[in-house]
């Protein structure tokens, strides 16, 4: 079954561990940004360590190579058990983010193209596709790729086989989660569980209508 | 006169307040990492902020324009100068990055081109290029452009004309000092000053050594 990851983008520490407890018997897994790790700091993943579901750090790291592991190093340490990074960086920068990852049993997901309107302009015409096969040869676990663009998917998954395929832009966004559950091994949802009344409901619903 | 920026790459908080005190007569501005500001919080702002220098938050902010924002207003929120974003998640997430910087009377520069080997794979062929050119139509108030290679610098000052160039890759990671120091407004050097015996003596002798 697809995979349901809350994406966890509230600002406040208790407000997060709230919406994360309503919601953990619904969700596979719970993906953390910078937005609300600036404001906690990274000992969010220990604050959340008890609902026993994996933290995927949503850092989108791009920076180079030394940096890149450095920034992995303290996001493993803090207990956290996945990394997205970015691989427009290039395969060295993005194989470090791997390899950190690995060495300590965790998994890294390199994104392959975004779901906004600007990223068309560097990630289309080919480069997603690219940057597809470098999170492949990098060893990843897996790509991100935009549920607001499912043709794209379908795409990119001849490209990465096997390998998991995450998909962010489900709901507020304007992804459909009926069209890209079938094709991806998990979709994020952010603004539509959080934001709604009773967060825990919404992730239940949303649980309910994955294939 | 050239401006000399520390990149205080250091990961513990006394020893980077320690060694940017020492440097701080020498430098014109300090640049902090999420290395460093993921174990010290965004409170490294605060500690540093006695020094009376600029603090540049180089986080590579590649995210969505939602995401991008929150993490800026975090930013500018704690006391920072400045951001550095990327150009390549496109012209809507980077704009983002410098309105919420001109809001708060701060800058934002956007990464043009990287230093390290695997940047060449998607960011030449034109698209550094591509990326100052977003740069300036996002009126950011300058880019970031790698010291290792001189002859990138100068095709992307034909595109930005007088807005700021600042050059990582100085020193460790082998660019020279001389050779970019008459191309663009700012080097950034970290491990060369903040490893050296003596940080603020190494500060003292590259700024010297500046046009």
């Amino acid at each position: 079954m697809t995979e349901l990851i809350l994406s966890l983008d509230v600002l406040d520490r208790e407000e997060a561990v709230e919406i994360a407890e309503s919601c953990a018997p619904h969700i596979d897994a719970i993906k953390i940004g910078y937005p609300l790790a600036l404001r906690t700091g990274l000992s969010i993943a220990e604050d959340l360590s008890g609902l026993a579901l994996p933290l995927i750090a949503d850092f989108k790291v791009a920076d180079i190579p030394n940096t890149n592991r450095l920034i992995c190093e303290a996001v493993f340490g803090a207990g956290f058990d996945a990394v997205i990074a970015h691989g427009f960086v290039g395969a060295d920068a993005a194989q470090t983010c791997v390899e950190v990852a690995h060495r300590h049993g965790g998994t890294a997901y390199i994104v392959a193209e975004m779901s906004h309107p600007g990223a068309t302009t560097f990630f289309h015409g080919g480069v997603a596709e690219e940057i597809a096969a470098l999170a492949v040869s990098c060893r990843a676990d897996g790509i991100i790729a935009p549920a607001t663009r499912p043709d794209r998917i379908a795409k990119l998954r001849e490209i990465v086989g096997d390998r998991a395929i995450y998909s962010p832009g489900v709901g507020a966004q304007g992804g459909d989660l009926d069209t890209v559950a079938d094709l991806v091994d998990g979709v994020i949802v952010g603004r539509s569980i959080y934001e709604a009344k009773d967060p825990g409901a919404e992730a239940e619903r949303f649980s309910r209508i994955r294939r």
